[in-house]
């Protein structure tokens, strides 16, 4: 089969473009290289069935040239920061709403029928249901990453239906594991870094948090393209275990053998639309025969290794 | 207080917009008069509390200008015509998902804090629950339309989170009234006047609907936009009934003396995205004690007495 994976040099991205490699698909990977690596794709761009386009979501031309004549879109391009998200509030809709219209609309005129998703557990907002199942109730929005996540999926939903495309959107936890280059792991051995004796903490450090590991989410997505019934399905992505950020703090420093100080910026929430609970219910893909293969304390673990083999995406812009 | 109104040429908006100068309210009209009608504006325009913007909503300069000082926007302008989505794709987003957003940073530029906003009860898709409430199941979007309204919401959920507003998110069922000028009233009057002798049906005349008169719905908005308590409140506004298409041919033909012969295109559905019933929960804002004083037939005999008077509106582009 033939893929196109958008957002190919991304955490996510890289990885599953590795392994649809690895299964003997073509892949034609699209960047533009605002946040992925090159150095994600050293291992791909070795791969004959690989083809790399340097080009940008927003641009509808080169995005329609590049999806023509592609089996599935794996769209994963997307700006993945849920935290900054009211200091550029039109970054999400461009990158997140707009760019999703953009594959949709590209993959309409290309004639390819099958997309998968990259949303998230954000589009919950603050749930009132633990864990969260994929039918929730309507949800009200509380960052403006979710809400351009949540109309990401809305048009998904719209376009398979009006031009009989078939969808799956995936609903991740926050992802952990090889070539993880941001969130609270991220951060947090960062600073321990620059200074090993203490650590500051957004919010009061119990927020319960669920994780995922990469290779896990990638064997979850596949299965789920391959095995989905629908012209719509939603998965849900985690694992059946959530932590407090306290709980991680004391894996990260027991794994680099710290005790540093802590301080606790206090509330409820590490920043304005962080969501103080997230745990989802992932039944649905667990009945399809998936299940991860990591604890969420093996996958902090797996990118802490990973950080300290890579100090170079430490340093970056 | 003063009022914007996008939208305010349009059929919701200029009876809003009436009622708002009635009320002894301040308000900036803004339309761009693509589907808006300068006639809609003839009460208003003799209005000393009332000044015309014609604008677009889709710029963003002009409409932060027209919003600057206002306390209140009510964010009708939308493209509402749910049928056509599959033909220009663009349009939802654009006039739906990403005007929304302009509004929403306009005011987040100006300091306006509040935000009244005219969604649908397509954002529920296919509902499984009748009476559909507000906290439905998490929907999968079925039209383009419904898609760029549920987009609309989240986007506005997100900025009253992320910048400190407060919204009121209304689903409308199908508003009819004074200066309802589309929808299948409209189409079913159009067909009988230029051929009184048969009427063509969309679907199989069994799909289910729910309507409302537009100043019940004018009363609600404002009965909400006055009492709602918390950041973001969502409304369905609609009757405690519904009716079949053909209950509507039944009165709609009664109405006018005829007796057409009825073909039927056949089908569940209207058109691709049509839901083939609506029918929403209101005991929130009917708790607040708003209740609907027309009933779906006089709501139908209005409309039908509106455009008997004003034929021009059948011969427009």
């Amino acid at each position: 089969m033939k893929y196109v994976v958008t957002g190919c040099a991304g955490f996510v991205g890289s990885n599953l473009t590795d392994r649809l490699l690895a299964n003997g698909h073509e892949v034609v990977g699209y960047d533009n290289f605002s946040t992925g690596q090159m150095a994600f794709l050293a291992q791909a761009l070795d791969h004959k069935r690989f083809r790399l386009v340097c080009g940008d979501v927003l641009d509808l031309g080169e995005l329609t040239a590049a999806v023509a004549g592609a089996d599935v879109v794996m769209h994963l391009a997307a700006n993945a920061d849920v935290r900054f998200g009211t200091d550029h509030p039109r970054r999400d809709l461009e990158q997140n709403t707009i760019a999703t219209w953009n594959v949709l609309e590209a993959m309409r005129q290309g004639g390819v029928k099958q997309v998968g998703f990259s949303s998230t557990g954000s589009v919950y907002g603050e749930p009132q249901v633990f864990p969260t199942p994929e039918d929730a109730p309507f949800p009200l929005q509380t960052s403006l990453y979710g809400a351009s996540k949540a109309a990401g999926e809305a048009l998904i939903a719209a376009y398979c239906a009006g031009f009989a495309m078939r969808g799956c959107i995936f609903r991740f936890v926050s992802i952990l594991g090889e070539r993880y280059s941001h969130g609270h792991v991220f951060d947090f051995y960062k600073q321990l870094r620059e200074h090993p004796d203490h650590l500051y903490v957004l919010g009061n450090g119990q927020q319960r948090k669920s994780y995922l590991y990469v290779q896990d989410c990638v064997d979850a997505i596949l299965l789920a393209m391959d095995k989905a019934s629908g012209p719509v399905e939603v998965f849900n992505l985690g694992t059946d275990e959530f932590c407090q950020v306290n709980d991680s703090i004391g894996w990260i420093t027991g794994h680099l053998g710290l005790r540093p100080r802590l301080t606790y910026a206090g509330g409820e929430r590490g920043w304005i639309g962080d969501s103080p609970f997230i745990f989802l219910d992932c039944a649905k893909i667990r009945k399809l025969g998936w299940a991860p293969k990591l604890t969420i304390k093996q996958g902090i673990e797996r990118t802490l290794q990973f950080l300290q083999k890579a100090p170079w995406i430490l340093e970056r812009k």
